[in-house]
């Protein structure tokens, strides 16, 4: 099957009749990789990590794929290829890009279902949804790619073009392994586009293409002040409580106006063009709808900004946790020694995660009384990504999603931080195909995750189309 | 033997004797109760403060005491008795109150010991000291008072005045079945004078009786932003984050001069006398041994007045812990549904707990952004109290303290709460005698809490003296 073949339309409709055929034992595959609890950032769970690279490296195989599991001083890397024999002439190649690793499921109580064991559950709302961590982020959105080369490669023994694939373990822990990985492997996975499939859809009915990403900064915060932890009644008054401490300064964070209030923080920004917030404005974004979804009712970001503008041009600083003294039932007078805060910070094109990390320090520093210590760990970033969307990928990706959706997708930005996106362009320089099909509902992150049936069919069927037109590309 | 026969210098001195005698076996009792992991505040331990109710009714029987376990709708009571006969004049009776509740263990990694698994360990500051939860606070000092009484009766047969003793299940959690059970039993329990041992030694070479209680007002809120947990790139900017909301509050709860900004939160306090704040300067209070002994330098406490004046007169609002988002190993980017602190107040006389709790929901409400809603758990508190030192029975109790120690006990006022001591007072009718050994650098409620071996062997001499001085008071 030559190139032109592969887009055609019968080579595909041989690949979506076969991807139908297969649904029952393609959720069966997911299943089984959604039953492996690799969360990343807990080393407890650092065996199921291993397990869950061991399982995708199967599941590659199956399909058609030479894959192997790399070990890095992190969680390891699977890496697989598919191509034609190297004495033909050179072809196009896409790197897909996906992670195994999952978010923490706590709070467990929750949860309706166990996070770590998958069910099919009828929704009032979505119809059928696959309810378990990781199942819309990532391990769903990864395995509709898998499954149509699958497809392609059962029922034509081949690809419209060659394909490498690599899934990586700490994406939702920092991805510490993956700039050496890449630099030591940077050859080998080198390609001509990346596709990435870690991003949503408009809405259940309208396909997107990512074309701008905000980046991510974060830090955890110790503060420290007696040196061991004291009865509030014997020494509550003179003592300094460092609970207090950190609660002024996380209340400085913002000011009246919403605005981030660490000095150097908004320093060199690029604000979205005026042809941008156009297109932005007539999506028409249901901003009630989005915060009704989840109890709120009024915009709490920077004031006067619209909620789109907000999520897609505008940096953050939010408290993601906070520990110190006693968390347990019932009461315990205690002034602890520690309060720890969790901290990041999102990111647009011009910020610096590093400068943002510095502007921090110092301003907290500011603001440490006398007798109280500070510390840092955990700390990280990635800087915020855009792309060309008249690039002739970006049209060929946009015009097989316009076949499958029967609208053409919209182009958005994301609020969340993929630092692969960055990597891949800084150190490989390849672009980024950001075609996701999760939902905002999908609950990601959160207790009760979910991918809807339709988005894991619909998403097999949008690869496989993609693929074609990715092919038939010069 | 009569009542000027227990006061004299004999029948003392042979319970001295079997004091001394007795050391080893006393501990021995000691570890007994140590061992009994007694938290009340958290349900998982329930049974163990059954376990620990039963265990010091038998030490109460084996020294000879009638006692009982006494259930109620928290954790059981235990009330002991020994009395000489009816037939016989009615004589001054003493009720002797302690609690078999400790605080909750955790942080466990800090303890080099187990803190059930007592040990003798030696201290190079402090000589030989129990290491334990509950050594000093307040396992350890009550035992120093059933010590006594055992030796008395061992020795004599009898007591220079009878003897109640109430031991409680809930002193650190609220003790919220107190209340009922006083207003149940409270014939059976009354008595001429409350004999409590549960305060500290001025220091290691000096007594002390404590003369005032600061009180004890706790609540613990719950701020609710969003209907569940977000991620906080999908949603950061303008979704509300109730850690945000709740840092915002708790930074607003003191002034830049350290004093507590809640509305009528001083209002009706009364200062000490000048007197007070003369013979309290006449301690030589030693403000930079007491800060430094927990890695602190400076009061940080209200601006222009003394550690004792912030400790034993005035009033604080402090931050016992903050619980919200994610709090294991880590990253997660997340924008928690929920973020709850748990805060006390330390009371002096004139002030009202439940006022101040409802002074401090008003400041609360008033700060609340839209969409932020604030619920209350786990209230309580109890008022500050003062006792009369020139009555009969504390002259006689500190003419005991000064032959044991040789010099005459410092008369203090304590920074934390007994609420016990204002029960006693508001249901009974009766004063209290606050008569510990306890010292600073116990650690109670941390992790390595201690009591000294001297505190243990001195206080239970101290005791058999007191017994005797009480028993001559007319």
């Amino acid at each position: 099957m030559n190139r032109s073949a592969a887009a055609d339309g019968e080579a595909v409709h041989r690949v979506l009749d076969r991807l139908a055929d297969e649904e029952p034992r393609a959720l069966e595959r997911l299943f089984r990789l959604l039953a492996i609890p690799s969360v990343s950032t807990d080393p407890a769970y650092h065996q199921s990590c291993l397990e869950a690279a061991e399982c995708c490296a199967g599941l590659l195989r199956e399909s058609g794929f030479e894959a192997r599991v790399v070990p890095t001083s992190g969680k390891p890397m699977v890496v697989g290829h598919w191509g034609v024999a190297p004495s033909t002439k050179p072809r196009r190649r896409v790197l897909f890009y996906g992670h195994y690793d999952v978010q923490p499921p706590e709070p467990f109580e929750e949860w309706t279902t166990p996070p770590f064991d998958p069910h099919l559950v009828d929704d009032p709302v979505s119809g059928k949804v696959i309810v378990a961590r990781g199942a819309s982020d990532d391990k769903g959105q990864m395995m509709t790619f898998i499954e149509a080369a699958r497809a392609w490669l059962g029922e034509h023994g081949t690809l419209p073009l060659d394909v490498s694939v690599l899934i990586e373990g700490e994406e939702e822990s920092g991805s510490r392994s993956l700039g050496p990985f890449l630099a030591a492997h940077g050859d080998e996975l080198q390609a001509d586009l990346a596709l990435v499939c870690d991003t949503g859809q408009w809405d259940a009915g309208t396909p997107a293409v990512t074309a701008f990403l905000r980046g991510l900064a974060f830090s955890e915060i110790t503060v420290t002040g007696p040196s061991r932890d004291l009865h509030s009644g014997i020494y509550g008054g003179p003592a300094l409580n460092p609970l207090r401490v950190l609660a002024e300064i996380l209340a400085a964070l913002h000011d009246g106006e919403g605005r981030v209030a660490i000095p150097g923080f908004y320093d060199g920004i690029r604000a979205p063009s005026s042809e941008e917030l156009t297109s932005w404005r007539a999506l028409g974004f249901d901003e009630a709808g989005f915060l009704g979804g989840v109890g709120l009712s009024a915009p709490a970001g920077e004031k006067g900004r619209t909620v789109l503008e907000q999520l897609w041009s505008r940096p953050t600083a939010e408290i993601n946790g906070i520990v110190g003294g006693y968390g347990g039932p019932g009461t315990k007078t205690v002034i602890p020694s520690q309060a720890i805060a969790k901290l990041s910070f999102r990111l647009v094109p011009g910020q610096d995660p590093e400068k943002v990390l510095s502007y921090l320090h110092r301003f907290v520093a500011e603001r440490l009384p006398a007798d109280a210590k500070v510390s840092y760990a955990h700390e990280g970033g990635s800087p915020a990504v855009g792309f060309d969307t008249s690039a002739p990928s970006f049209r060929a990706a946009a015009r097989a999603l316009e076949a499958e959706w029967g609208k053409a997708p919209a182009i958005v930005g994301c609020g969340g931080s993929i630092p692969i996106v960055e990597s891949f362009r800084s150190r490989l320089g390849m672009d980024s195909l950001l075609i996701g099909f999760a939902l905002d509902d999908d609950r990601i992150h959160a207790p009760n995750e979910k991918y809807n049936f339709t988005s894991f069919a619909k998403g097999m069927r949008s690869w496989a189309r993609i693929l074609a037109e990715l092919g038939a590309v010069d």
